[in-house]
């Protein structure tokens, strides 16, 4: 570099951090100094941002009868449009404008009650941290590993126990209790995650799950701004989720908009009379609350397509409570559908997010759904979310699709759903004999269906997850059953996604599905574990063996176009075999499931319409090279894949 | 009525007679007399009508060697536009255009053979008998008998054995063999089917299979325009037509545009080289053929629809044989494709039809298919035609139904599709123990799948048809699950079609399944049978108790214009019960079904949505009448079957 261009970029430089500098100035009102002021015991979002497309923001404000106070903000560039009361006198909403002008920095929200005092709040607009259009969500490049975090890795033992906490303990002989994992435990993890061949991880939910058992699951969020302490800070879910980005992977955000959980602090002062659905009956009812008294919801979730549902029964769906301990959130209540909204904003901004994953999507108020999804991806176009509809109904997943043309025009403005249908096929078709409709044909007429789907590529598809079998006892233990289910999928025109531990062989034959033993504690994840799946200590060479096959799956996968977004064909199984191939410009991969226990010959003149002829292609799996002529030698039963870029 | 107006009604009678008289008269060239010329061999369609919106017309020519000869037509409302020879020296295809001068009546084609002679041939026009509005197809106010025609009833003796063709003989104790049912045996059953409830009568096909084996079921048509003679005669087919017209009944006919039967005539001078499909293949082998020789259909219905097909596995499907006996006709011939189409319209207009059946729908070309019945439904814009697609897959259902959106662009044309899903579902749901997600909940899911389908009023749906095992034989001979089944497959937004028989519990329980089997002989039908189900003699109780159901059932249908266009609604089944509503503005019917073996009370609270309380309904069934306010009261287990208009 010469001294000249040096000199230049230095005065640049200098003029850059200048500038900085100036916009960490007392911003809004440059006159009067920054107030720390924190009369308010809750306002909620804790923080907001400037520069968003939609300019609005509203605020929970919670504090003893602050709804008789009157409201004043002393600053040119937030606009206080309104406020509104609520049916409990302790709250406060207020509707503000961000103009433009706003500079990132804290602004005052004075409150004078009817009794004349003054109560001040400072409140922080930060500046984003990267454009909107930079937060990348998650798509069919990506392979997904989903993590229970209680159960992953142990790796800060300071934060097993609190006493403040209702559930204080660990006891890892309880499935159902907490064992101590944490969000470090996946930070120390992500070298391991990244060399399986991984690119996102998906862990469970982190937020504050305040309950007085089954907290380890994360699913009853008792604060919705709040990472468990269990778990660890907010600092370490950012720390996680740069660390991923600096990786080139993603991290994904479990979200739950359907419910909370019972010690969600609400729950003790509801704001409206209308907050969380059945409400009248919870709070007749909450002394002697149990899972007789509950209205559960029906989980009838087809009347939420079904033109000929009643009312009744698509109420009881989605309005009936998921379990005792998780109270209904009423998205029809615009204050809460707000509130949700702006919480998944802030969370994605907060740990620039590579996508979310929304919980028993089905059962919110649906035109919420569509809104709330709508929202974020207005904010963030190239962001993703995946809504969990546990539904083997093509029917029903085609219809949570954005974009999908549905009879009664509700569009979802989902952009990714979840392949239950494959999910179950995949078992299926692998545990079945073959016969005229069983076996290979169910997997090959699953996918056959995908000209149903608006956006198959978008669409994840999963051995198993957190709340089913997993896949290595679905397919009763048969490690090359397992194998072929991984390497089908993990080809599909579909994101892919697997739970933590089925790289070695993770199992819950004991008492399948139990939801405690399917989450069983990672080997190596806790201190003095005898057998360490990190480092390989103690492994079986069998479980050894699955972790070099899924390394070796998933790290062709990483760089397969071919399988990112290429084109599909396949052909229908015959003498147990089944072959489909994933093809562009530049590779042609050629995936082979075979269920043929002695060696066969498959003649290849059926295939021809591969272009293949006289190509050399790799054995990705093995490494070894065949010629693709006459026919192709499948020396035993298990599933293949070819390349012809390597 | 005053002499004065009489007068004028009589000149203008007159007047009217005088017109038609004239029409009567030599028409399209009155200074030639009509010649009688029968010179060539065979021409088809046989004869033709004026009047059609599309007026060319397509004739097929065959006789020895008249490729070679030139073709003349000396009448100026006739249009010969092209004479195309084909691969075989004995057939010529002529393009005529009937101008919009042209009157009925007969006119001349000359052949010049290239040796000098002449050949003439005339041809007849005729006039239409009703106008193209008027063909009205079968829709959901209807209910169809289907029948097979060799199997119900033998009302003429004398045509039950022809010396000239294969199967000479018939034999009651070979359930493969002919039987000696016949057209006049349906026109003496029209008053029996009209009492059942019936509106539709549909028999399987009478056209001509003069098989070797086999015939009696009609799908080997070996002459596209000839009534096969065990069955009778044109004029009886269209006695029978028009028999049922008087009764306010449609007649369907059964068509088949897949296949032949291996003894049609053209099969031993096929016209082109690629007349049907695999044509090659089967003239190299003819002289052994055999099933292990054919290539067979692979059945493998999904590569219609499924983008990822591979194109060997599509054509394997749509041009392999269905079996050795039927060749696969190749509809991508224009020349076939124009045949096809002209034969369903001549059959239309000779019969006065009320609708198609087309057989196998999946397995022509698809594209011909569309151009098929888009063809017949642009001639008759209020035509029926339901085509069979054998899956229980919603997406295929859906995918033939005219107007769907398919994402491959495919319009199919078909008006009707039939639910194969539900006849599953419905048999599985009566079956099934009530679980979580089996019994009735299963009927319930399958319906909520209607959000997916373009007019769930045009799908057809049945208790079972003639190529499964009878309804009471699904269900295990069971009485009151058989009673249900029908009435709730009545009372859907449906077309609603049942197998003669099923109204005497006719099954098959000695070989389930067996084609044979199923297609027993109606009792009754022939001569000395010792039980007649027409008259009631000997009929156990049971059965007529079941004819008796049927009946009410049906008539009851036959009026209720809330089962024919009404809106539906439908409860989550709950405590082993399922309610279905249908409803319209003058009209709410009720349908309960119950599977309590004890008596039962329903609550009525979670149906107030129908708006029935403090009504008096009817039970249809019964008769009797109940209020319908706290609480419904269920004897024993059925169906239950309510409504407000009696």
């Amino acid at each position: 570099m010469k001294i000249k261009q040096s000199i230049y970029i230095l005065l640049i430089l200098f003029l850059m951090f200048s500038c900085k500098e100036n916009t960490h100035n007392p911003p809004n009102n440059p006159q009067k100094p920054i107030v720390e002021a924190n009369d308010i015991d809750k306002i909620e979002p804790p923080h907001w941002w400037i520069g968003f497309k939609d300019t609005s923001l509203q605020l929970l404000v919670k504090h003893p009868k602050i709804s008789l106070a009157k409201v004043f903000i002393e600053n040119k560039n937030i606009f206080l449009e309104k406020v509104h009361t609520a049916d409990s006198p302790n709250y406060l909403f207020l509707d503000l404008i961000i103009k433009g002008s706003a500079n990132p920095g804290k602004f005052v929200i004075n409150f004078k009650t009817k009794e004349g005092a003054s109560l001040s709040q400072s409140y922080e607009l930060k500046k984003r941290i990267k454009k909107s259009e930079d937060f990348i969500g998650f798509d069919s490049s990506d392979a997904i590993y989903l993590i229970t975090p209680d159960r992953f890795r142990n790796s800060d033992v300071t934060n097993d126990s609190f006493e403040n906490l209702h559930e204080k303990e660990i006891n890892r002989k309880d499935n159902y209790a907490r064992h101590g994992g944490d969000i470090k435990g996946i930070i120390n993890s992500i070298d391991y995650i990244k060399d399986l061949g991984f690119t996102t991880v998906w862990p469970s939910p982190l937020l504050e799950n305040n309950m007085h058992n089954g907290s380890y699951h994360g699913y009853a969020i008792t604060d919705y701004y709040k990472v468990d302490p269990r778990f660890g800070t907010t600092s370490e879910y950012i720390e996680l989720s740069a660390k991923l980005q600096k990786q080139n992977m993603k991290l994904i955000m479990d979200q739950v908009a359907n419910h909370c959980g019972l010690e969600h602090w609400w729950m003790k002062d509801l704001p409206f009379k209308d907050w969380v659905n059945y409400q009248k009956h919870y709070e007749a009812n909450k002394e002697k609350w149990s899972s007789d008294i509950v209205k559960r919801s029906s989980h009838r979730r087809t009347t939420n397509q079904d033109l000929y549902a009643s009312k009744i029964d698509h109420k009881e769906m989605t309005d009936g409570w998921f379990v005792k301990g998780m109270p209904d959130l009423n998205q029809r209540n615009a204050f809460m559908a707000k509130y949700l909204i702006q919480n998944s904003i802030w969370w994605i901004e907060k740990l620039g997010l590579g996508g979310i994953r929304q919980d028993t999507y089905p059962y919110p108020d649906k035109d919420f759904m569509s809104n709330w999804a709508g929202a974020i991806m207005n904010e963030y176009p190239n962001f993703n979310i995946v809504g969990e509809e546990w539904s083997t109904n093509p029917l029903l997943i085609a219809y949570w699709q954005q974009g999908h043309k549905n009879v009664d025009g509700y569009n979802s403005n989902l952009r990714s759903t979840m392949d239950f249908a494959m999910q179950e096929k995949i078992v299926s078709g692998l545990n079945n004999e073959e016969t005229w409709g069983t076996g290979l044909k169910e997997i090959y007429e699953t996918l056959a269906n995908d000209f149903h789907y608006t956006r198959p590529l978008d669409i994840l598809v999963f051995p198993d997850n957190h709340d089913m079998s997993r896949i290595f006892t679905q397919l009763n233990g048969d490690i090359i059953k397992t194998k072929m289910a991984l390497s089908y999928l993990a080809v599909l025109p579909r994101i892919f996604q697997m739970y933590y531990g089925t790289e070695i062989l993770m199992n819950d034959f004991d008492r399948p599905g139990d939801h405690g033993l399917i989450r069983t504690d990672f080997p190596g994840g806790w201190k003095n574990d005898s057998i360490n799946a990190f480092t390989g200590e103690n492994l079986t060479t069998e479980k050894k063996e699955m972790q070099q096959f899924i390394t070796n799956l998933l790290n062709f996968r990483k760089t397969s176009t071919a399988i990112h977004n290429g084109k599909t064909m396949h052909f229908v199984p015959k003498a147990k075999t089944y072959l489909l191939a994933r093809y562009n410009e530049s590779e042609t991969i050629v995936h082979v499931l075979n269920k043929n226990e002695k060696p066969v010959a498959i003649n290849l003149d059926r295939f021809k319409e591969l272009e293949l002829t006289g190509k050399t292609l790799k054995n990705v799996l093995t490494g070894e090279t065949i010629l693709w002529n006459k026919s192709l030698k499948l020396p035993k039963k298990g599933s293949y894949l070819f390349t012809t870029k390597y």
